[in-house]
């Protein structure tokens, strides 16, 4: 199955971790790609966390990489106001891992919600009330809607979570207003920044991840192979009725079986 | 304006409160009612807090009722879950002034949210992730979900403020499912238990409220007369562009000024 793939872009929860444990042999598949000389890069709708608290994660479990091999929505999402709005204030719903990454790229943080030209949403696990009346209020005076991704839910260890598209959920039910943009997986901001990054044809590359809306169907979109695993939030039943441009090229029980030849 | 009315329905936060603080001359226009026999109810949308709390937050401020005369939608909540669900366990995604009110019209609070067949949304101002988190947890195995009320926005010290939608909205935007009942104005549900309680036809009674969504709906969606007051949610030019079912009988700045002659 893989023969022919030169690069393989790997999602991160449900397909590497589950939470914080690492899904078993996800390392020895990496470790296998590394040494058959394929190009890797992570491609996670993580839109909380910055690069450097990913890369750490992965250093813990011996999965050796480059900052620049991990590309998050909220990368991603700091990289698009960066290009297209450099001069604008910003306030998130979000987590820290998110005001971090937009410092990095220096993205101006507006002290007052009030202030903000653009809400940024991502997923927050450390929410409070306080937080959501604060992001309805910058809304309210006239700040636009980013959002890193839009998730329903994301795996983790005891089962599927609360995610961003319930933040955005809430933030659309009481202001009447919706994000502008999705920056995150399936988007075309998500797919270029992969293939810039691996400088491969898409034709060579694979997506590997758990969700066929937003792995699968950027895979498909942009003519790469997919390969859909179950170690995430698609059970093996879901998987085997998906249709059109959700359908993967295969399904996998694990990424520790994407190096095997079938 | 009242020579003929017997009955004021009297709605609480934007038209006797602006967050904790009274509005000016509310509790003397409620004497005078009270002096010249008209009979009242206190009808609010509040879902998370219990009748106890709200009687004494007006004792507070000299406004002295019997318990009764507090119908919230919190009350109307657990009399409809008693009468029509009386074995069925509860999860809810609101403050402890729901679980309290719940509890006494003993009403059975699940232990775990998958065991619960309702989950019960209201306003949570202490809300946490993992909140949103259980009650999602909630719906994804099975609980049919009930609505306090559905408000937008509630009008505290520092403006509106996000409201129940949001709740709501973000509980929709995960799991794909609605409420499938909000007992909060305005329903058929407050309006019947706010007329048992007053022992009064609809046309002899008032509704003075400063939401057109719930308040003034209700007034007018049961033949009483409505006034809607310019202390909450809604300013002079919003009311006057008000057409339909929301459109007042009148327009008055505020709960001090509904027992002068006009």
């Amino acid at each position: 199955m893989n023969s022919e793939v030169l690069g393989y872009l790997i999602d991160l929860d449900g397909t590497v971790f589950q939470g914080e444990k690492l899904i078993s042999g996800a390392a020895q598949s990496i470790h296998k790609m590394q040494e058959q000389g394929k190009k890797i890069v992570f491609l996670s709708n993580r839109g909380n966390v910055s690069q450097k608290q990913c890369l750490e994660q992965l250093k813990l479990h011996n999965i050796n990489v480059d900052e620049e091999q991990i590309l998050l929505s909220s990368t991603v999402t700091a990289q698009y106001i960066r290009n297209y709005y450099p001069l604008a204030s910003v306030w998130t719903l979000a987590d820290q891992g998110l005001r971090d990454e937009l410092a990095t790229h220096n993205i101006r943080l507006a002290k007052q919600p009030e202030e903000a030209e653009f809400l940024v949403i991502s997923l927050h696990e450390h929410l409070q009330y306080s937080d959501l009346n604060l992001a309805f209020k910058a809304v309210m005076n006239g700040a636009r809607i980013i959002a890193t991704n839009a998730d329903k839910m994301f795996p983790n260890e005891e089962g599927p979570a609360f995610d961003v598209a319930g933040l955005i959920g809430a933030i659309e039910a009481t202001t009447g207003k919706s994000p502008e943009i999705i920056l995150g997986k399936p988007s075309v901001f998500m797919a270029k920044a992969a293939l810039t990054q691996l400088q491969l044809p898409p034709e060579k590359c694979m997506i590997i991840g758990d969700s066929p809306d937003s792995d699968i169907l950027l895979g498909n979109t942009h003519q790469m192979k997919t390969a859909l695993v179950l170690t995430g939030n698609t059970n093996k039943e879901q998987a085997q009725r998906l249709t059109g441009m959700r359908k993967p090229d295969y399904i996998i029980h694990s990424i520790a079986d994407c190096m095997k030849e079938i």
